[in-house]
């Protein structure tokens, strides 16, 4: 087998993050569910745009993040996903390619805009999440550049596209594909309401096309069905070659067949914990690809979610090599 | 005369920043000035873009940003300025009116779109701009609500203007409505360069128009010709009813008539510089029109600066009612 182009190679929703401060009675008013993600339609985008206090805008998008930031620190990395020519368009395809990221997928010449979440971040930290997916919901299998596949040695997919059925399918293609050409396959499970929402289709990727598995306690507690952790773990260890499962404050813990590494937290001062598990999954795979052992990955991916809790916004900006190690 | 219904009514470019953190040697390769602003076209916005790193999207605008800081001060504040129906333009509209700001300017559905300043901040926290008006300036005497002025006790306009004619004929023209009303008219100079370049334009506005005068010690060597800050600082206090002359990291100086206060600036670690004169203005102003002495509103206006500069962007969020006092 040929060594791989790309390292790290994300296929995900392509959204411009629409971010600001509330008060915790901002997400109750709204019926909102802290810390989760719901899609919303355009005219609630425009109904809730106009509640919000004034924002700042900057790239997003789960895997797209992952992306961003492990081409920060210093990994090959590509993104497949959907904005249209507009200008969140351009600030995504400006964004992802300043941070190092090959990014092939041609803006859209459809009627509907470049992908929006709306981001309430509160006192604590915590951040809400409201996606109008726009353009970004056509990603379907004929956007999947096959050849980009076989030559990155992990294809990564959140499970954000399980709400699309296009974009699901498309998810269960690439792992194909993947998995012909001899690669990995990875996903962050993104959401324990979008995994309890599709979870026969959560249930199936995990089992027959997952390599590496990244999940928090809460979305490990809706695929498996187990309120508690370790029996939780036991399940899908069972299932994937490497489940990397993040506890929050308390750190992670990472699982390959018989071993288990527990990974302590790196400490920081929460801002805004928005983007926190994306990073994690991009210091993991970072230094898992550039062939370090699994307490390496763990302690990279830590640095990399604690450097991003302590800011507002996703991408930490600039060079983030100081991460590795 | 009747009291009016707003404290400040700015009277500006309504821009969205794009800023992005470079090293040093950016400006150098660019031919930038540190510090300055410079006016781009559609084709040199591209290009510079192009080479920015990720960067984050804020509204901007000198005398919005004023506005803006000093609605969520708590000063009754109003702003007209033009934007496009783009996404920019929508950014830019929630954003000021988030901040408690009248802006009753309706969006252009001419071709230009809404302007965009390309902002590199230095790892010192100065700040460099570079700005693509866009349709922000069509600006000109037919956008002005002479009603809105003669209904706010002081019109404040910027230096900026002045690269525009039409835009210059409007803060001439604005300034002639504001004081037939009994109402007051303040103006920042904006930057050096601008003055250098507009040079008669700004001393016959000076002279003939203006009540109150914000600049830095470099604008005001401009302006004036002196190089020597106590001899510049003669000149226009003897021009302006009250002259608000700022030193950066040494405070700054009020001037009325022969009174002269001299203010400490607020230590604040320096983030990003961009901003800190408008918020500067915005403090003083509102504390102003709440009738309180010069000094209060230098310190008031100190306060709003340190706040700025201390983080990303120009306008710091949320409810800035604690910088009173």
């Amino acid at each position: 087998m040929t060594p791989p182009r790309f390292d790290i190679l994300g296929i995900g929703n392509a959204i411009v993050d629409i971010l600001a401060e509330v008060e915790e009675g901002f997400l109750g008013a709204q019926s909102m569910i802290k810390g989760s993600m719901e899609l919303i339609d355009a005219g609630r985008t425009d109904a809730l745009y106009a509640l919000m206090p004034p924002a700042v805008q900057t790239s997003g998008g789960s895997v797209a993040n992952t992306a961003a930031v492990a081409g920060q620190m210093g990994a090959r990395a590509a993104f497949i996903g959907v904005v249209a020519g507009d200008e969140f368009g351009a600030i995504f395809r400006h964004d992802i390619r300043g941070s190092g990221v090959h990014h092939p997928t041609p803006p859209s010449t459809g009627g509907d805009p470049t992908a929006r979440c709306l981001i309430l971040v509160t006192p604590d930290g915590q951040r809400t999440m409201n996606t109008f997916l726009g353009v970004s919901s056509s990603l379907a299998p004929h956007h999947l550049d096959h050849a980009l596949i076989a030559d990155s040695a992990i294809s990564y997919l959140e499970g954000f596209l399980f709400y699309v059925p296009d974009s699901a399918a498309a998810s269960r293609r690439a792992a194909e594909i993947a998995h012909a050409a001899g690669r990995r396959v990875a996903i962050s499970l993104s959401d324990f309401l979008c995994v309890e929402r599709n979870l026969n289709a959560f249930q199936t990727m995990v089992r027959d096309h997952v390599d590496i598995l990244f999940a928090n306690e809460k979305e490990l507690a809706a695929l498996t069905g187990l309120e508690d952790f370790e029996e939780a773990a036991d399940v899908v260890r069972g299932q994937v070659e490497i489940a990397a499962l993040t506890r929050g404050e308390h750190g992670s813990v990472i699982f390959r067949g018989e071993e288990r590494f527990d990974v302590a937290p790196v400490q920081a001062k929460v801002v805004d914990t928005t983007g926190a598990g994306d990073a994690y999954a991009a210091g993991f795979m970072t230094a898992l690809t550039a062939g370090r052992d699994l307490p390496t990955c763990g302690r990279w991916a830590s640095r990399a979610a604690a450097e991003t809790i302590s800011r507002m916004g996703a991408r930490p900006p600039g060079d983030l090599s100081y991460l590795r190690g």
